[in-house]
């Protein structure tokens, strides 16, 4: 697979500390023309579901050949392997611990995706490997070297048994969907991972249930409903989301992530 | 015009939930070494005013041939039309909602100013693009031409009714100057765009007038005055600011975006 | 030396006013080549111990030959002068207010630093200087052309009194070693300038004390304790560290930067 250059990075760190600058020095040491894309630092501390869902609804707006580091790490030190894939088109890095998970789950083994590999070559780390950052001393150097093309066979060796998170099998039954709030945005938007294609399937009216409440029928942009009104609508990623107009859905609503919701049509 | 291959951003996005990741991806995949600078990603939620004068006084620092994309953009789906001009040297590329006014006040057709595209050619789209999410799927990839070198004109049809904020026009009489406040930032400096040269051109001394209070002379640095003193001096910008000594002026004056500032001479 | 390309940016101006992206505009008006990366823009406003803390752990992280500017200010417009250095195999920039005390702590005069620059020379700077912002117009410039390969001695005059912040020098007797925490980083660890080869030196066990705790050994990883729990350990720069596993220590112990740090052996 061709390579981009381009390596994005998602982590919990913060702006403030400077480790985020100490990863992409480490990079740019290794592959002085990388070109370093911010995917999101202000993960929640040690919110793995958050940045497996940023990831995953993130990625595909970079070019093919780009490679993805996350490092939202709690078990950084442990036991806990650091992993490396070929997926849709893209690289990931990251830590054993279910930031993969939606990754994996869209790109079944086979034409799409690699075999996952398990971190475990200490030539291509830094030198002296730190108890607390890995982010900085094996996942850094290692999405950098892969942004020059090495093979991904040759960062460690093949595993079948990644960890992932327990998301819930998509239930698509003839007449309904249900699923969950994946992540609230700034906008206090609620975030779901259902496809268009499957709303559409839908016999019309549709109607989408969310924290106790009924909405009628998708609206197409923010300024369609009167303030105040919450929509259902597609979003940018193509999938099912939940607003309020001229607010904060979560906050109207009282949603979290977790929260069922559900689609039916007829 | 020569094109410097550096595009800039500003949006309401902030940081956490990959918007401007998404846009930087697209970008870079059509123009691979383009350079792209955060102007600012923390404008409030829909404050176009404030996207306007973050742009304006921020554009002349970088280089002739830079292209600026605004996006903040309440309406979003809409009719809004999407924009691009060339002024000043710089090219702007925002949705027709007042984010150009400053650069469209201080660039009048002539010379300095090529004719305002309105954004109508989908060829250099992203090939879909979704309702709530300009910014990727228009605005990025039409910034990411522009600073490859594609003409202007190339972008859509000449239109000469871009929607504007209602500034208010510079009022200068024989002896005063009455303005607004602008945009407060990080340490409370309430900001205008009084041009130094105008202050200067008053007979001395100056009296500045804002939020009740009566300042005598102008200061030349922050560490001129006393603790706590409220003083006006001439910002970064070249512009008539009000700052508090080792303070905040906005929370000592109670000041807010839009208040009167008066200079007065002799 | 030979240069890397690369500057990195510490200051106090946070990313909502456009000041940081004016230092890149101008850094790549004279550089377009220059690979930028932040280190903190965070900084509290004027804290000047926390920019020379995060520089100083920080730039360890970057190539060899890169450009370090610095721009927490209070002084700017005033008389204070504007520094850079050559030391330890990297440049540094900043203005001559303590911000480089640890630079200049751990590179004595010698092989491992060039001479003090007073930077006098205003061919290197902006064409119009500001009172306010001399980040933009005296210090960007001037690492741009560092970045290029111009010689530090080019830049200004040769000055030995820079002024330092009040650092206690490091105590160590048989036995035991004194210091204070340097700075709480964003998951409220306590960070020393010990370093890891200092307490490894003590005879064992050793005990840390801070805020009226003694802590016995050293623990490998966040994990490795039962939650609140609080631990001391060698952080990624290697140097003795205190957390409160799966908390925050700053909060647990009430501790804050200037508290002391004492490690006991035997």
């Amino acid at each position: 697979m061709e390579v981009s250059g381009i390596i994005t990075l998602t982590s919990d760190f913060g702006l403030r500390d400077a480790n985020v600058a100490a990863m992409k020095g480490v990079i740019l040491g290794i592959s002085p023309q990388a070109r370093i894309v911010d995917l999101s630092h202000d993960v929640s501390p040690q919110d793995i579901a958050a940045a497996a869902y940023i990831l995953w609804r993130g990625y595909p707006n970079l070019p093919k050949g780009t490679v993805h580091v996350v490092v939202v790490d709690p078990g950084v030190g442990s036991e806990r392997r650091g992993l490396a894939i070929q997926a849709s088109g893209h690289y990931f890095v990251a830590p054993d611990n279910g930031a993969l998970t939606y990754i994996l789950r869209d790109a079944p083994p086979g034409p799409e995706r690699g075999a996952i590999i398990h971190l475990n070559k200490s030539q291509f780390w830094q030198p002296r490997v730190s108890n607390t950052f890995h982010g900085r001393d094996i996942f850094a150097p290692v999405a950098a070297h892969l942004s020059l093309g090495l093979r991904i066979e040759e960062l460690g060796e093949v595993i079948t048994d990644p960890l992932l998170l327990p998301v819930a099998e998509v239930k698509k039954e003839p007449g309904w969907i249900r699923r969950h709030i994946l992540y609230i945005d700034r906008f206090g938007n609620l975030l779901t991972d259902i496809p268009e294609v499957d709303v559409l399937s839908l016999e019309k009216p549709i109607r989408v249930l969310v924290a106790g409440v009924e909405i009628y029928g998708l609206s197409l942009t923010f300024s369609a409903g009167s303030p105040g009104e919450i929509i259902a609508y597609i979003d940018s990623s193509w999938r099912l989301a939940i607003a309020q107009v001229q607010g904060s859905a979560d906050r109207a609503l009282g949603a979290k992530v977790g929260d069922i919701v559900e689609v039916r049509g007829g």
